[in-house]
């Protein structure tokens, strides 16, 4: 969905293009520190990355979108109240530890957030936190409290880079996208990998500007792009307890066209949701469903994530397998399961381009199965190798091309379409999850 | 949910008990016949077997359930027209081929129909079509119909096992299950392994009986049971478009207790059930979930699903991984997408039987963590072993016990319970349905 579509010979170029991406708008400054740590849980030690955005002055503008999720993790909780707060003056990332339905795991997020306020001449309640990481250990509050002033120490405007690469987790490499607009601009960073069915989306996304928007239509704003981006990826369906996009103006560059702040902010969006699906947990193959005339929005959306959720495949793609069957397995799962009154008797799929259903009837000789193969082939960001010890491992550290994997499902049924990613269902997916706890 | 817990030592143990069970009710045979053809969509040699199970006398007798999925194979456009004959003479089964959306396929279904009904001296409504396996390849005809003499040819008395045998795709084993009652039986098989999230159960089962049950009360009794049962399990939460459960009588025996045969059903319903679990595609641990005091059964049981198909946490028991932070993931993405107003607040969860979330946080230890990694392995029912070629294959071909990842949830919220089965997700998996097609 970028606008253009990039290719990256290796991770040297990929970071060449980041860092062109990375600078900071005018009011913000970005601080990192790295401490280690023994969690109660599992003693072993653990390294842990604090992540600083600061804003110069705190500002009434900003805007928060948290998961779903019914049993949240404390920052969630603590940063739904933050909305009501008259000012924000910093963001507090921590990496490692996710601190969901932790003992006492908000008073812990609150005393790192007031420790963080000191140092800053702030109030807590001007500083949001955000925790990712392993669900149900705890902060660990001493170490960093002890790291923090190092991470104030760092502050430096310039370059969002360090914040990108601070986040992270699982994640393969860091995600920045960015916009220039009327002499501001946006820039915004994701952390991903997994547990991703955007509901929002499972992960931690930061944007900020330099544009003068106020916090109302801050806040409508970025509820809308939400919706129409993050909200439409999954890469394994499960959604976080710790979701949190958030999109923080410093005001220092006046902004008369609204609209156009929209289209780059859902445009950045946009193309951090599909970072962050290529970037997702064993992801070898994006997969675009792009769903055309269905009689409703939702229903369209809910078929697009149907596909891109079906286990069996997310497997045939991730083999190069053009397995329509288990394509229209999906289609037919969902409908007969959720919209059952849906008429499929003028049902169109494509794959790659290729007519593969049509008239009740799968279109299939073998020349379309050889091009079909050749598209998914062509869609693949790496090729899997059997490792010695058993533990598939991805090979690549940046996104090698952005091409997809592309499925066209055309109901014939009314005027409500919708365009969802996915990814499919890999060795690298299972390593990653069940070979050692991440 | 055996009312016995088996465990077999070896494949000639287990082949044994099979044989044990495998009866032939009076009234009925069975007859196979292997046979070789060239898929047009596909031009390599595959092998598809045919299984014949025959009444002495054509029956009103029977009940059918079939798939809700949307697009459905022929075999069941058909077998919901057979519902209304007033008898049923005989029930065809192939596998290799599904034929769903194959171009004429419910014509070549019916054409093979009648040539079986011609062999046996019926009408072609009285014969019952099923099929499995790949979706999309159309029904080799003139193969099928070159074998149809031979498998009439061997239809026998006695054993319900050479049929076990030959209705399966990638199932590592046959699966019988049966039931004695008033001097006549209940004889069930199953075919399962993947694309399993019954709804009705993605698979095929034909149950056998010799007890004179009316029309009617077979049809209700097996929609109960159905429900009771196999729609409440999940392998990988797709659905196939072939699923149908067939349950006969030959009215040979006269019958008081109609609740005693329900019972009888319902138990090898869900025996059947647990078996298609334990022997699902890459199956290496079977989850059982019980929750209790829920606020309706529909819930209970949404919840077990959540549960069992949260991709993470199938990957955290795959690796004998007691990650309990996404099992509280999966209950809050359900709660937080479908059921946002219950009240998690006195939610208590158990693994194994150690309590490990209560009062709104985790309870955990490095002993209890012990005590749930010991609980996992010894639910295992075979460690994974990484192949040379990276391909992963079940190196079992019977099931070792019947032990299951035991997983409690209490919501204290109602008086409606559930128990869903499911299973892990493994290399296994991937391996069967990415490495090559199935």
């Amino acid at each position: 969905m970028s606008s253009t579509q990039l290719t990256f010979a290796s991770r040297d170029a990929h970071h060449a293009w980041l860092t062109s991406q990375a600078a900071l708008p005018a009011g913000f400054r970005v601080g990192t520190a790295r401490l280690e740590f023994t969690p109660r849980e599992a003693p072993k030690p653990a390294q842990m990355t604090l992540t600083l955005l600061a804003l110069d002055a705190p500002t009434p503008d900003f805007a928060v979108v948290f998961t779903r999720n019914a049993l949240p993790g404390a920052p969630v909780v603590i940063g739904r109240r933050r909305l009501a707060e008259p000012t924000l003056g910093a963001i507090l990332v921590n990496n490692k530890v996710s601190n969901v339905c932790a003992p006492d795991g908000v008073a812990a997020s609150e005393q790192i957030c007031a420790a963080t306020a000191r140092l800053l001449g702030l109030e807590a309640g001007q500083v949001l936190p955000s925790s990712t990481g392993v669900i149900g250990w705890g902060l660990p509050v001493e170490a960093m409290l002890g790291a923090l002033p190092r991470a104030v120490g760092s502050l430096a405007g310039g370059s969002i880079l360090p914040a990108a690469e601070g986040i992270v987790t699982t994640d393969l490499y860091p995600k920045i996208r960015s916009a220039e607009l009327g002499g501001g601009r946006l820039v915004g960073i994701a952390k991903g990998a997994g547990m991703i069915e955007p509901n929002l989306a499972t992960m931690l996304v930061y944007v900020l500007t330099d544009l003068a928007v106020p916090r109302a239509a801050l806040r409508a704003m970025l509820d809308r792009a939400v919706d129409a981006t993050f909200n439409t990826i999954s890469v394994d369906s499960d959604t976080s307890t710790s979701d949190t996009v958030a999109l923080v103006s410093s005001g220092k560059v006046p902004l008369a066209d609204l609209a156009a702040f929209e289209q780059a902010l859902t445009r950045v969006c946009r193309d951090l949701a599909e970072d962050v699906v290529r970037n997702g947990e064993g992801v070898r193959h994006v997969i675009r469903v792009q769903v055309q005339r269905a009689a409703t929005t939702a229903l369209a959306r809910a078929l697009g994530k149907a596909i891109v959720n079906a286990p069996l495949f997310k497997c045939a793609v991730a083999g190069n397998d053009p397995n329509v069957g288990r394509l229209v397995q999906a289609i037919g799962k969902h409908v007969g399961a959720h919209a059952p009154a849906t008429d499929l008797s003028r049902l169109r799929l494509t794959l790659g381009g290729s007519e593969i259903f049509a008239q009740g009837v799968f279109q299939l000789d073998p020349a379309k199965e050889a091009a079909l193969v050749a598209h998914l082939r062509g869609a693949e960001l790496y090729a899997s190798a059997p490792p010695k010890d058993g533990v598939f491992t991805a090979p690549v550290a940046y996104p090698p091309h952005e091409r997809c994997v592309e499925i066209g499902v055309d109901l014939d049924g009314g005027a409500a379409s919708a365009t969802v990613l996915g990814g499919d269902l890999t060795h690298e997916y299972v390593s990653e999850n069940a070979d050692y706890r991440s």
